[in-house]
């Protein structure tokens, strides 16, 4: 008998609203893989046990029946509130703070019928400084970040599903080196009321679960948007433009050699694949990406950088100075750039159906002092598109390896159904 | 001598530097004008005189003389988060609630030497539902909302600046209605961290003050902007596009006259005046700004609609609902009708400087159950561009009103100086 804690978000949901399940029992299974595997992969800023049972076991009495995350365990990431658990945003600044309220995220997902499990492991504020979580498939080795709590804990079938929040890397990243699905929206597609924004212009809250259909569940469910069924095979294969991106010199040997090897894959199953760079009108947001999330993350920190200097790290206040030091303009010319980009986005990929590009330049790096390089991600994030990772095989050192599918804004729903369809042409 | 509380802002701040009047003394000419009126205008959501002045004395003590906004006791609207104050939305889902942190405005504000003083009655959550505020001029009138307190507060000499927010007219329109000078900056220039953020595409912090340029030190303190100093002659007078906009009829005879008026004063002044109206494309904002303010406010809400529903307004509650039930491709919709509308903005106003366009539909309406008509406001937040109000006499019941000016995205700098113009040429 399949433990419940390795179904899928959508079947333990089926069955729950079938009462086949209860939220309980799945609540416990998820408890004994966290009881086991915690104390090594730190996933958790926050998890009462005792408390996570109660909250199931409210779900099932309250009625799952017409809840489409019918008592599914969700991780949430310790920058979105919750009203019931302490929200510290990786900050001791913030040790022990308990919001009124929960994220609109939050709430949305609740009233979907999710249970949140607890609190997951971020960096300071969702930026760099790292927690101490540690990749499931190798230990010594980071999950990436931001969200790596949310990464791991999936990876390590602690709960089917979790909240990330991406403003450079920080969903798709950590997805690709734990070896599970990353989904970062159109941005603006999940209100970001009750989370600690850092960029306004650019933090998007997205979800990690196992599989392509349990994100776009999750999705659909909390929005009310038709995210239509990833697994349902297309009536045709996709065209693909293969782009390594502006950062192309950044990508590994083995993520050179597995865009080739999933490009060649998705080929034999039907897709056009060809290459396509980004004109610089597209590229240029990558290169003022930087001052965009920094000048605006050093307003957003006003009170920490003024109150709690002390409890910030030092990569973080140097990081800030730096950000304070720069003119107004170039923030200006930041933001005008995503806007000319964000317009020149359709014709650059005009005639494909979506972009094949990595999910990052390789495997997650050994040591949990840095959560990896977002160079990857960044572009895509600034443009506002959907963005996809999906597993795709493993590198060099047996970690995993991820590819990335993106969109244009606001189709989201064909982006999640290509990303399943190349996720299947990869695993052939 | 001239009471402390009838300084303009800037020249208050200019005789604490110098040593000439202390913080304290300036806080307590404020408090002696509040202790006067406030029982009648009831501009504050919550006050506490003795910390107040705590706070002035503390500010002395820290040493002013490198503060932009030395000392000046400032206004927070009741949505945005003050560490050291309860800051409870406007709503009694909210009573009591102290927040752990200073949003970034506030934040930034008292780095620029700024003493908060109390915060400031907003409507429900910065919606519809108003608070007890009452018109300086007229108690029995509406001061406007949903910036209810901030803009009687600076009327009635309560604090020579203030903080708003706008969403659909919540700056311009009440201040115009309490006859001070109201500034919506464009959109992003003012981070919401830490603010009650309802319409994640419109919602915007700006400043109501007595001067604009006393609005354009308090921006430009606070972000690092240089806003230029409005006062200062322009090199040529401007070039006018007279607009009433999409909703031209929904303007009192009052209304019209008074542009007419203001349209013959600038031309008499020196600057060329020319009717222009909206294109279509960039009009059509205004059709689909309530799908967008609404559907993202229901989101925003959705722990209160969840958790508090009992404590919320019968008018929130039906608004939400109705919102929950319109379809998101009305959301997508709105979106894209607002980027269509801000790219076409500028080719719209070519070969003029900025527009001339009414603050609100006439006077102050009667009552205080009712905040006003934000028609002649949505459209232009809906372009995220910059909104001057600035006074401009009276109308049939004595009642202030004022003329508004809107620039290109940006150019902040340039709309402040021409609302200063048009200002001292309506005024004679």
């Amino acid at each position: 008998m399949t433990d419940a804690a390795d179904l899928s978000a959508a079947e333990a949901a089926r069955r729950i609203r079938a009462g086949r399940l209860s939220a309980a029992a799945l609540m416990e299974a998820c408890l004994d893989r966290i009881a086991r595997r915690e104390p090594e992969i730190r996933a958790f800023a926050w998890l009462d046990p005792a408390a996570a049972r109660r909250a199931a076991e409210r779900a099932d009495r309250a009625g799952l029946a017409d809840r489409p995350l019918a008592g599914l365990p969700l991780g949430v990431k310790d920058v979105i509130d919750t009203a019931d658990m302490p929200s510290q945003y990786g900050s001791p600044a913030w040790a022990g703070h308990r919001p009124r309220a929960d994220a609109a995220a939050v709430a949305l997902a609740r009233r979907a019928g999710a249970v949140v499990i607890g609190k997951t492991v971020t960096t300071e504020f969702a930026t760099r400084h790292p927690g101490p979580t540690a990749n499931p498939h190798n230990a010594r080795h980071t999950p990436g970040g931001s969200s790596s709590g949310s990464a791991a804990g999936v990876a390590a079938g602690f709960f089917p599903l979790a909240f990330g929040t991406q403003t450079a890397g920080s969903i798709v990243r950590p997805a690709a080196f734990c070896g599970v699905v990353g989904y970062k929206p159109s941005l603006g597609t999940i209100h970001r009321a009750g989370m600690k924004v850092m960029s306004e212009s650019l933090d998007t809250i997205g979800v990690i679960a196992r599989s392509v259909a349990d994100c776009a569940l999750a999705v659909g469910a909390m929005t009310g948007r038709d995210l239509g069924d990833p697994e349902a095979r297309p009536a045709r294969p996709p065209r693909l433009a293969l782009c390594l991106g502006p950062a192309a010199d950044r990508a590994a040997p083995e993520t050179r050699a597995l865009l080739e090897r999933a490009a060649e894959a998705c080929r034999r199953a039907g897709a056009a694949v060809e290459p396509r760079e980004m004109p610089p009108v597209v590229a240029r947001a990558l290169d003022l990406h930087g001052h965009v999330m920094n000048m605006e993350t050093a307003q957003a920190l006003a009170w920490e950088l003024d109150e709690a200097r002390a409890q910030l790290s030092a990569e973080l206040r140097e990081r800030m100075d730096w950000a304070l030091s720069q003119p107004p303009a170039a923030l200006d010319e930041g933001r005008a750039a995503f806007a000319a980009a964000r317009a020149a986005f359709p014709a650059a990929i005009e005639g494909f159906d979506a972009v094949l590009t990595p999910s990052a330049p390789g495997e997650a790096p050994e040591g949990l002092g840095w959560t990896g390089d977002p160079v990857f991600n960044a572009l895509w994030t600034a443009l506002g598109v959907p963005c996809v990772t999906v597993p795709a095989g493993t590198g060099p050192r047996g970690l995993p390896l991820g590819v990335q599918i993106v969109g244009r804004a606001g189709e989201d729903a064909r982006t999640l159904a290509w990303a399943e369809w190349v996720r299947q042409a990869v695993a052939g």
